[in-house]
């Protein structure tokens, strides 16, 4: 089935139920107000939502038409937002940017970071930064959304934890990493806000796909319309989900509604941008622009500035796009 | 007025207000069911509960008696904790231990990590941890509980933003902060679930003592009932919460409910222990072994093991405790 978060004044929205292909929705708030009350519930609330989404499948409930553009983030706001980097080519194109160091540390054991998450961006909000001379920049990711999860879990007992999917931009004001790493205490100023897709989808959707670890696609970004990559999600993933969540939980328990990152997408080759309709391109600017200089002494794509548009989805082997549309613009902060 | 977030088994908890003495409750779940929807609603919910609390405290409420241990944590998951480093001495005491860099950076802007937030532990519970050979620490704080912020709000637009001031542990797992710095991204394994005091006290609960940017008096920690440390909460604090706060918000609005930790409180001084009664001390272990090691070439007090008993408390200039106290013992994850 699949889930969104629709605006309704408050600061959590309201559940509903979106169908298969996102044209309608049914309001879910009886079953469950909110989608963190559902995930703390998720057993009991699973079967009944799910019935309400055959309902709206088979058309036995007509619903409403469904527009991506009032819906929140899935969790508006979230306990708990961990983005951890599983993809290495990501982080050998940006290493050098951002003074981490260690690259037999990053292989051996996969790195990540608590992420704020009181004010989780939805997919067609507007991302406000303070300034656009900050190197704004996206990143696209896949996320899933997690029920609780024992200190010292083991990938093999986690496979079940995976409750929901969906795609993320990890906006990035790369001006700042090197503060912020150098202050000793890790990324914050950063990351602003994360943006999340309009709808969250359980692994069944995905069919064989989602193998229980990973999900096999493509996931497309476009700046103002154009293509800037489409990486396979399931290639070069050196850590996959259950070894992510795993690894989040080696000191603690993770509670029901925890979100965790992929980190950006990327899988390895020698392209620069722009690319051909079966280039892979690149998650991100930041590792675009290092292509560049590697290839000619140059990085000569932009970071993002206001007014510009970032648009991000998950595109299945069949060619549909199951968890909708990321589409934001950059704005600055008045 | 004093509030407190009391078991009632949902993940939340329930709301109470609770005496000045800390010595009776009430429930105040008609006004809000949670201190969330309290500070959700902020304005309008205030007033109603600092009524009910001016009741419970001249005795037209009677109450029932307030017992700590039935507390969970002020906020038993929240949407976001930040933790400062607000105090110099601990920066300058650890910053070896930790291979942190820039000093001049720090004394510049504080600096500050974004927490785990999910599982926050109540003042009574055992800190579990995955073994204790991790050098396992406690860091004793102050925390302020804030309304929204908007981003890039100046330190002198937001002593309004202090809705709630309470106590903290800030648990550290000093044997990974090394690999989680090495890793580029920042604290995250080291820094298992913090603890919060069993109450919370609105500013004017101080008088004279909070000035609006700093709380005067000395916070004791004790391991195992022998004090560790009684450093005074305004002497030596660089950056004031208005300060932190603005900080905080530099590139990002900051949602109502986000908890802001002082960073360890410390005063500098060249003691080491055992301290006498009138002496400072430390607000961590790792801070009095930096000192051993530079007296004595050799650091002797160990490290907190299972079973090892900490309290730390807030005591005011008239010898009061005026948020209770955080008593926990360490205890090994099965």
């Amino acid at each position: 089935m699949k889930l969104a978060t629709l605006r309704n004044g408050a600061p959590d929205g309201q559940l509903a139920v979106v169908s298969k292909d996102l044209s309608r929705f049914t309001q879910a708030s009886a079953i469950a107000p909110t989608l963190q009350a559902a995930l703390d519930n998720w057993d009991e609330v699973a079967p009944q939502l799910q019935k309400l989404s055959d309902q709206l499948n088979g058309g036995d409930i007509s619903g409403k038409p469904f527009d991506a553009s009032a819906a929140m983030a899935p969790l508006p706001r979230a306990f708990q937002w961990i983005d951890a980097s599983a993809y290495m080519s990501h982080l050998e194109r940006v290493r050098s940017a951002k003074g981490s160091k260690d690259a037999e540390l990053q292989a051996e054991r996969p790195i990540m970071y608590q992420g704020g998450s009181d004010t989780l961006l939805a997919a067609h909000d507007d991302v406000v930064v303070p300034s656009d001379d900050l190197a704004v920049d996206f990143e696209a990711e896949l996320a899933v959304i997690l029920g609780p999860v024992k200190m010292g879990s083991a990938p093999e007992d986690v496979a079940d934890a995976v409750r929901l999917v969906t795609i993320c931009n990890d906006v990035s004001l790369r001006r700042l990493v090197a503060d912020d790493l150098q202050g000793g205490f890790g990324f914050f100023h950063a990351k602003p806000s994360s943006s999340f897709g309009p709808v969250v989808a359980t692994p069944d959707e995905f069919g064989d796909a989602w193998d229980g670890k990973k999900l096999s696609g493509k996931l497309q970004s476009r700046v103002n319309g154009i293509m800037i990559g489409q990486p396979r999600t399931e290639v070069d993933m050196l850590f996959d989900f259950t070894q992510l969540i795993s690894e989040a939980a080696r000191t603690r328990n993770l509670g029901a509604g925890t979100i965790l990152g992929s980190g950006t997408v990327a899988n390895t080759h020698d392209e620069i941008l722009p690319i051909g309709s079966d280039g892979v391109g690149f998650s991100c600017i930041v590792e675009a622009r290092t292509a560049e200089k590697q290839k000619n002494e140059k990085a000569t794509t932009p970071f993002l500035k206001a007014g510009d548009e970032v648009s991000i989805q998950f595109v299945a082997d069949d060619g549909s796009s199951p968890l909708g549309e990321i589409k934001q613009q950059i704005e600055i902060s008045k």
